[in-house]
């Protein structure tokens, strides 16, 4: 062994690990919070409508059959494709369907998309042992609460050193969804957090071309807990330090960056809910477009607005968030791809002015070359507003010209499916019920949204996950 | 996403990925010199009692028995225990089985050890398509080009920053072996090397309480490799630029430290054979013992010493090994448990002047406290010795003065085991038995023997596999 670093955590108080797998052995359904429960079920919902669309986009299906020729046949559905896979390969396959349109939650602190990996591992653990619907909703809770602890302690680093933290930090979250679900004690929890520091991993290098492997993170992080789990069941030992250790996760991936403080990963377990700073996308499209996209669906909602009356649009921007939506202009108003349209301003407000809405629907070729929403992108425009409370929240306004020479103005300070704009019960249904529409009848949609409504009270998530078999 | 690093290469000629590819596609039998086919032979076989011997062990059963109660029942056999898994599970139970005893084969400059995962995917892999034996060791001679090149190009850096590069490197070595057997494009398995840039991982957090986790390494490393290659295969778009890339391999885990020169990782492909450079482990310690236990032997044997003649024993070390072996000496002399005595010279020595050998079975608890090795252990000293050539070699030199007032010494300058010393066939042979006679009858072992002997003329891996089966 070469010459290894030098500095070294003095080991105080109970190991991070530890204190995890005590508060997911010990957390009663009594002691969360009845909003906590009803936010965890619509992120589930929500979840489980953006898989429902992925599993009709070509790289779900691909994922789905390769893994499938791999794994041979299993006992738990696929979301939205009539096949069946063993625990861990289904967990692989339907997390890359949750995380694969880039439309699922995002916890605010972390940057962490927990729900991804969090979600199946829940529904799937519960079924593979026979346990309740609550149980499934705790775990999936459980698995949220320390993902977004884990990821908020490392202060966005992770990102800056080129580790994608949506499956690296998820998987550590699993190992509690996972170990409660499996009846795991506490200390057999710690150890399957100390296993998955040997594969915790994640590249950012799609940025470089669009790649699919980040859809894959969050399965794989799911997947490698239920591993754990059953290791640190089987008196697999493992190194306790999983966290704070020499060569635990900080100190590993971020070296020389590494946070002096990791209180973060256990502060105010069971009293403070990261659950509530878990922000659900209202659209499918760059986080900067969501105020933008608000203010057009207001005012053509106000005054009856038909795209033919648009003369003019303005979009009024905070300065920082004009490289990402608006600049180069002319590229920006001709959209080449889906991936191009999520990230222009001008196409999100011409398709909420000409449509009502911008679902995945609007980021269909025949939707992007429409000529009528290129015309609306022709007469859009950005001025620069920096009032705006950037970066605390993504706001916008949007002032129309009419034809008959009004100028109609709406003001978004905080994007929706922020804290300070939550969206409503209404929305996530709505949200749910375009996604899932894409492959199932009214009908199907209706009862799996049924069935995650009552899952605190389902005696198992086997009529769930039926149900939302292709 | 937060600010990033601003360092991005030139993407100049074909990518790493795609050339390991296009070697992994293209390698023939007929271009792999007889010695490099005949050396993969013996390095099989050692991996293969090793795992035998690892059967036996707490760790491997209850790794084997989580695994399996995880996954059930499959068609791949797992070595030494009477149970199957289905094909990823038997390559991870498999490489944790060979891996697990530090007793396996490293590549120098890499410090890699790669056949413990690209043995049981070669096996299990060509055992699922179908391959020819000659296949099997072809791709498995593949795994280690790739993985061999791929560490060395990495300095050591690994290593200083806390990453353990067995898995972590040996992975992309796998998609190599586990492309060819299934038949995969040069543009499917660089898509495969994209794909794991996203699941390499391995800590090194091992090191502080000696914990199992280091043995997992190799085995996730091949059963990640194979489920890369099945969604290459199924046209999974994944980025080329996984060693090279902003946030590839390299980068990725070794920031600052990240070396200029990434030519290394394809240098010579096809002409200078790496596995020439893998050398075996003589015995089941710290290399920096072989040269000791070689020379008393040597000592034991040319004059018929018996221990009780031996009055006093001094061992010339170089100066820089002693801290690992010598010291502090008092604890050397009284090993407490099997991982002490594997870095203790005084132990090392006294185990091969009584028992003849220094085996698996010299970690026994019975020999660590047998009181005839302790009292040899107190006749043992040392002495400092700079005109060995460390680290190039780690050889050393006895003197022992016996009772009746002679003074023997022997003197090996260079370790067995390293490319000036190499270990011989019938050495290798011996080891193997010595390991595999531990679970197996031997005529088991010796079927064992034969079939890897003749694994280059078998029509598949079938007869090996079966043979492995406890």
């Amino acid at each position: 062994m070469d010459s290894l670093p030098q500095s070294l955590d003095a080991s105080v108080g109970t190991p991070i690990s530890t204190q995890l797998g005590e508060f997911a052995t010990s957390l009663r359904w009594e002691e969360i919070p009845a909003d906590v429960v009803a936010q965890a079920k619509r992120h589930m919902l929500d979840a489980l409508g953006i898989a429902l669309a992925a599993s009709g986009f070509d790289f779900a299906r691909r994922t789905a059959l390769a893994i499938g020729g791999l794994a041979g046949q299993g006992t738990h559905p696929v979301v939205g494709l009539p096949m069946r896979l063993p625990l861990r390969d289904a967990v692989l396959v339907n997390g890359s369907f949750i995380h694969g349109l880039d439309y699922d939650d995002t916890h605010s602190d972390s940057v962490v998309h927990a729900s991804a990996s969090a979600v199946p591992t829940a529904l799937h653990m519960a079924r593979e042992h026979g346990a309740s619907g609550a149980e499934a909703v705790l775990a999936y809770i459980l698995g949220i609460e320390a993902s977004a602890r884990i990821g908020a302690a490392a202060q966005s680093l992770f990102h800056q050193v080129g580790f994608h933290p949506t499956g690296m930090v998820g998987t550590f979250g699993c190992a509690l969804t996972a170990g409660r679900l499996a009846g795991a004690t506490a200390a057999q929890i710690a150890a399957a957090q100390g296993i998955l520091l040997s594969t915790a991993a994640g590249s950012l290098e799609f940025l470089e071309d669009g790649s699919w492997t980040k859809r894959l993170h969050p399965g794989f992080a799911g997947a490698n807990a239920i591993t754990a789990v059953a290791l640190g069941r089987g008196g697999f030992k493992a190194p306790p330090a999983a966290y704070e250790g020499r060569f635990g996760l900080f100190r590993m991936h971020l070296q020389e960056k590494t946070p002096g403080d990791l209180s973060r990963c256990t502060d105010a377990l069971g009293e403070l809910w990261e659950m509530r700073n878990n922000a659900l996308k209202p659209y499918p499209a760059c986080h900067f477009n969501h105020a933008f996209a608000d203010a057009a669906l207001a005012l053509r909602a106000a005054h009856g607005l038909r795209p033919e009356e648009v003369k003019r649009v303005t979009a009024r921007i905070h300065p920082r968030q004009v490289k990402v939506v608006c600049e180069p202009e002319a590229s920006k108003r001709r959209p080449a791809n889906s991936y191009d349209a999520q990230f222009s301003v001008h196409y999100a407000i011409a398709s909420c002015l000409l449509h009502g809405r911008f679902t995945l629907d609007e980021l269909e070729e025949d939707r992007i070359r429409d000529p009528r929403a290129l015309a609306l992108c022709d007469r859009t425009g950005y001025e620069l507003d920096e009032t705006l409370n950037f970066p605390r929240y993504y706001g916008g306004e949007l002032a129309i010209e009419t034809m008959d020479g009004r100028t109609l103005t709406h003001r978004e300070p905080m994007n929706r499916g922020s804290d300070g704009n939550p969206l409503s019960s209404a929305d996530v249904e709505r949200k749910f019920t375009d996604n899932a529409r894409r492959v199932f009848s009214a009908d199907r949609a209706q009862r799996v949204l049924e069935l995650v409504m009552g899952l605190d009270s389902a005696p198992d998530t086997v009529a769930l996950t039926e149900a939302l078999n292709g």
